[in-house]
């Protein structure tokens, strides 16, 4: 390869590494409205926001669908922060009442 | 709404919440992959893993295609997790020469 034929590459991967990316976001905004709708019906029904049993459901069902090359751990700890910064917002929505 | 019905509700929404989460898994393992041909192109080329610019370029784009209802600080936690993951697995690549 060629130093011009590795810098093309590199402009590929990159453009292609930027739409993943906008998917990503979407997808995450989209997940983030269905969590606040949940916390809309636990408010509702007086539930408690943080439930570890379903969280346990989550990770299983992501490890079960990971097929790599990231690894189970890696997969974890990228959704832990993930329902992590969901669950603040939970929080948030519920002490705000909207 | 009834109990039964907001049970209904957040079953419902944990279904699509599980289909989504398929979805994030399947293309964090697709950009992953890219990744991993960055890395390969990087080493052919003895150019640097980490690319400060060009990370910077990665939250530009990923907070241009953000509308919410995330906020942008909890996106830029979420893809700092994401891209940190990516740089290990670039490096232990890089090292393992694969």
């Amino acid at each position: 390869m060629t130093k011009q034929q590795g810098l093309e590459a590199l402009a590929d991967c990159r453009r292609r590494i930027d739409a993943l990316d906008a998917r990503l976001i979407e997808i995450l905004n989209e997940r983030t409205a269905i969590v606040e709708q949940i916390g809309r019906v636990k408010r509702d029904l007086d539930l408690p926001i943080y439930e570890p049993r379903r969280e346990d459901q989550v990770y299983l069902n992501v490890l079960a669908h990971n097929q790599g090359p990231l690894g189970h751990d890696a997969v974890r700890r990228i959704f832990e922060r993930i329902i992590d910064e969901m669950r603040q917002l939970q929080r948030l929505r519920m002490t705000n009442g909207q």
